[in-house]
């Protein structure tokens, strides 16, 4: 797969691969990586690496495929999951347990990044357990991740019921073993694991008795996708920072194709743009630009608005240079990725296990059909074509996708006539500026499966840490989660009370 | 696995093997197989034979695996159904369709014996659908029955919660060729089929509106099982029948063994019990009278009482002989078997569909605790051992039972406590002389989540058809049911009004 994935068709297929909750370029990095020995429950191993003081490591045994009772379905793998004791009230009082939902991500590069639970695990007394996806990070089924995603019949057991059930038998394991029957737990996740926290609560509810799901896109699949949708979103906060800076967006599409047409313009363009190798094809201009308003309309963090500062440079660009149309957008690249000496066209495509790995997870089952549609008038239309998605997806990875399994196992279009009366304790939060709300559950289904948006929220950034100068709404929005979140424990330890 | 579904090891391996709504010898038989034609949806293919007057056979191109995307779980079978649409009020009024998810049986042997969807479907306007069960009857993968089961590689897809994602995916098919988007669907299964209804309610809501789970024992599962089980009630029903008959069936089993060590005592075994091949060793006389009394207390419906016809023949022949405890055990046989020129010690183990397909889903997952316990007074004590089930299952097929993945996927020891503020719409009816009513949900969860028992049901009882006999308990039930069926209905349709 190797060759394949540095391919130009790997790049093509997929205008937005990061569904993370934190941009692709700033991954806040680990700590001090410790090394943590203790009493091991019988079905995990101990691991020599764990992020952060308070953190150990766990490795469980995990069955490779659940739902089938072949031979090969009994092979099993070690999955990680990390365990936060420190606040933990204990079993005895019935104190709950955090699991947080690992994403498209290894789980260590999230543990710092959702401050949510840790911020809040004191105020409940809870335990905290972070729980890596299988086929990222160090819970990789078939020895190595090259072996893991060498062809079809590797690859083929990772997906989204496979990964929930995991996370299943790792709870009740947990639970297990720390003879803590009796605390309930909540589940938490974002973005694509947002998606997973939600369907967990909803395909286990024996398992968690509630779930935050943040910035989870679940009404975005085929059959239920949105009419305004991700890049209608992009263009709406660039709208709304800076009309001028949205129309010199706007216009340089095509100034960048008339570039590109002259004689030498490749050349030009790299040029203008400094880039680290020289252009081979425009496009890989105009996907390294869009991948950075998506980026800055989508991480659009409050505590630095990467679109006002995008848009305040190319708009103070324009003042100096009306006509250089790309020098302006240039402006916005430098403003957006800091001064560098070169800008690496390949940035958003690098190969890393989050690309590769989310790449075959939209090629097979979380088929998203996000393009640019007429309405997402900064862009140049590409709307998504199901076809040819289907035909780069087989000729990709040997298999067809899927495009109506998740909506045949976890629901989708009528998801809130299906669910009034049906399921409880989720919350559904987004901030609106996000793209991704446009695949967001933005009104509440029922007394307790809720909507929290906020107007100015950017993706996921209710579940990150607290920060010095989180503005009032965030810091709202947070209360009432922790709030609700109260009120479901509360109630399961009412109800405990009533039936024992 | 000819040999071995033959050899005495697939016999020995399971006390109780029938668990579908009806008694291994007394299914009806079907009347006139009609062929139909008709205009097919897309994903269907037509077929030549079906059952009944109103009825219409269908194939669905189902595929072998829905949890993974390996190149094999891409195959397909054919899936079948029927479906009767003389009663159906249409799509456009939004006309209910009733779907009865098929068991462990071909489900054409099903329809005329769950007649409660046919009594019912002209009262709601319903459309009905029997979906059969992969692996049985016609809708069998690999192209031939002998080839599905021929090793642990083709058998492997052969459980629960593919037959589910089948229904799912049939049922949402069915919708969509009828544009019936607006027609609640309410699932209706007996026994291991009302598992699965209740099931099927909890993990596809979205799918389907409401279960009926008849006579379902989902609490009968490891971690959940019963402390009073199955044969716990199977003696209970005999005592409360007749005192004098409990005594002497309690009395037998060690008259057999006495008898059996005799010189020759097989042959005099044999001669009386009338058995068709002399006896090769008295397990075969002790499981086959185990399976009568069994079979006499699950499925002792009100119209003929075998419990109370076999008491009253073994209590009639005391009156002449009371020494021959035997010989009035033998009349019990004749009372329950009918007068025949000799009886079939093998008759509950023929290597049919059912029998080798259970056996199999029992051995895999369904691994159900059922043994003879210390309070079960009318057997001999034979307490039901996980390690040597285990054993014998791993060596019967190759692969290890998974005892715990029915409560980790499904929930068990907890389900009042988790599902009583989640889930709504399901309807879990039980007869209390069911021996199966022991692992029965038997109070009610919730509002909508309710227990119907009845003090002196047997086995699926309600959802057999009505008969002029019925007492007026059971007519009561089944009205209760339809009401509140109406009341999920009517509910569903103020919804829709007001969301749209």
């Amino acid at each position: 797969m190797r060759t394949l994935v540095y391919s130009y068709q790997w790049f093509s297929l997929f205008f937005l691969i990061f569904s993370l909750c934190v941009s692709a370029f700033n991954i806040p990095r680990l700590g001090i990586m410790q090394r943590t020995h203790q009493h091991e429950p019988a079905r995990t191993v101990s691991s020599s690496d764990s992020p952060g003081d308070d953190l150990k490591t766990y490795y469980y045994t995990q069955r490779l495929d659940h739902f089938n009772y072949l031979p090969e379905s009994y092979a099993t793998f070690h999955q990680r999951y990390f365990v936060n004791s420190k606040y933990w009230g204990g079993a005895k009082s019935g104190a709950p347990i955090f699991a947080y939902l690992g994403a498209e991500a290894p789980v260590d590069e999230d543990i710092d990044v959702v401050g949510f639970l840790k911020d809040n695990a004191p105020n409940f007394n809870a335990l905290i357990v972070y729980i890596e996806h299988r086929y990222y990070g160090k819970s990789i089924p078939f020895g190595s991740w090259k072996e893991a995603m060498r062809n079809a019949t590797t690859r083929g057991y990772f997906n989204s019921a496979q990964a929930i059930a995991d996370y299943a038998a790792v709870i009740l394991h947990l639970k297990t073993s720390l003879s803590a029957q009796n605390s309930p737990v909540i589940v938490f996740g974002g973005s694509y694991g947002g998606m997973l926290a939600s369907w967990f609560r909803l395909k286990y509810p024996h398992v968690a008795l509630g779930a935050l799901a943040s910035s989870a896109p679940i009404l975005y699949f085929s059959g239920a996708a949105p009419r305004a949708g991700y890049y209608y979103i992009v263009t709406k906060d660039f709208q709304e920072t800076s009309m001028s800076c949205y129309q010199t967006i706007r216009r340089s599409w095509s100034e960048i194709d008339r570039v590109a047409k002259k004689p030498d313009g490749l050349s030009i363009l790299s040029t203008t743009f400094r880039t680290c190798k020289k252009l081979s094809h425009s496009s890989e201009l105009k996907d390294y630009l869009d991948s950075i308003y998506a980026s800055a309309a989508q991480y659009n963090n409050p505590s630095y608005y990467p679109i006002k500062a995008t848009c305040e440079a190319i708009d103070e660009a324009a003042k100096k240079t009306s006509n250089n149309i790309l020098g302006q957008i240039f402006e916005g690249v430098v403003a957006f990725m800091g001064n560098k000496s070169c800008y690496d066209m390949n940035k958003f495509n690098n190969p890393s296990q989050t690309n590769i790995g989310w790449s075959w997870q939209t090629c097979s089952e979380m088929v998203m059909p996000i393009g640019h549609d007429k309405s997402d008038s900064m862009f140049p239309p590409e709307p998504f074509n199901m076809k040819n998605f289907v035909k780069d997806c087989k000729s990709l990875y040997g298999v067809l996708p899927q495009p109506h399994w998740v909506t045949t196992y976890y629901g989708g279009p009528d998801f809130k006539l299906n669910l009034r009366r049906f399921a409880s304790n989720i919350i559904f939060s987004n901030g609106l500026g996000d793209p991704y709300s446009s695949g967001g559950v933005l009104e509440s289904i029922s007394d307790s499966v809720l909507a929290i948006s906020t107007v100015n929220g950017s993706h996921c950034l209710d579940i990150l840490g607290a920060s010095p100068s989180d503005p009032q709404w965030l810091i709202m929005q947070r209360e009432t989660e922790v709030k609700i979140i109260k009120g479901w424990i509360a109630m399961y330890q009412a109800d405990l009370l009533s039936i024992k």
